[in-house]
């Protein structure tokens, strides 16, 4: 669906820099304007350390970041579902077979983070 | 112990630029490199986005940076307990109980991510 | 694939005790050996407690068993993910998404616990 | 405080069956309960795979029974600082460091489940 048969071929793991589309490219802009937020949340939690802010405000905003790069975690994965997989499924089986396992995997880092 | 007496008697939560220590204060630098680094990785992420990359491929780096940024918070925990909940334990017995609540509390919300 | 048409006409959560088939319908007997070894950690647990066991003992314990029942969630979605997920999406598209959403939801819960 | 001197003079992970009191003895009755509430929330696990419920249905219960689980881990952990750790601090400040160390080792354990 958002893969074009030249980067099927490819690996699914390199970028074929003008071709490749992923799951997540047509939100491509929500997920950069998320990770600058949680990137400007990272620096919000230098400035803590720096005005020695109390360690439980910080240990509250390093739950708050963590939530937010879980949850941009947890979009990459609603749409690498719906369109990865379920594309590898409709070629065959065994591929959406080994997509499943790959997407469990992924989640299994997530959970042990 | 690394806290002064005038910051005993302001609110925990209110940093009071020159005088406070926190549990953290002796490895200041160390924290903030670590959360530099974090924020490098941050930024690796949306160059990710940019790229196109595997969506399995950005799961994994998500999931890395949040275990560095958990394992920051497991630092600053250690050192909170160490430091700020310990000498609280030593001015009294409900001093300690406190803020050994408050730290479990902050726990559960790492837990909770 | 491993519902019959009679089941999918029926609301999902609820159960044909005769004809409903699940993803993990092939694997039941696996699943319910992991569970009652699961059930004997709770007793053990127990047993710990009563014992008056040191409490670090009794958390890397709690530890243990909350990893194996993760596991087993783990297992119950890829077989989800693997069959249910993946012939609701061969029957349309709207369905697939359906599922892979409901999927996605069930991980936040497994994530925020 | 709850723990008698015969009982700190032996190995803290060894128990002595008669006379080992831990941060949570007051609370036995409590966590058994809880404990044999999760027994019978594992057992209802098996009862739904036995009746072929719905694999999200599954999941959204096991992540219920983590979070007792991790809730229960969370009391033991609030009644170890607040006892053992306490007054091992009491004894002496490298104690109460290496109390605190191994604490958060616990905690880290959790995280990763």
């Amino acid at each position: 669906m958002s893969t074009t048969p030249e980067a099927t071929k490819t690996s699914p793991t390199k970028t074929s820099p003008t071709k490749t589309r992923r799951g997540y490219s047509l939100n491509k802009d929500d997920y950069r304007a998320r990770l600058r937020r949680i990137e400007g949340q990272v620096r919000g939690l230098q400035r803590m350390i720096d005005a020695d802010e109390y360690c439980i405000d910080v240990l509250t905003q390093i739950a708050a970041v963590s939530k937010a790069l879980q949850n941009v975690g947890l979009g990459l994965l609603d749409e690498h579902l719906r369109h990865c997989v379920l594309e590898a499924a409709q070629s065959s089986r065994a591929e959406g077979d080994a997509k499943v396992h790959e997407a469990v995997q992924a989640v299994d880092r997530l959970l042990r983070v």
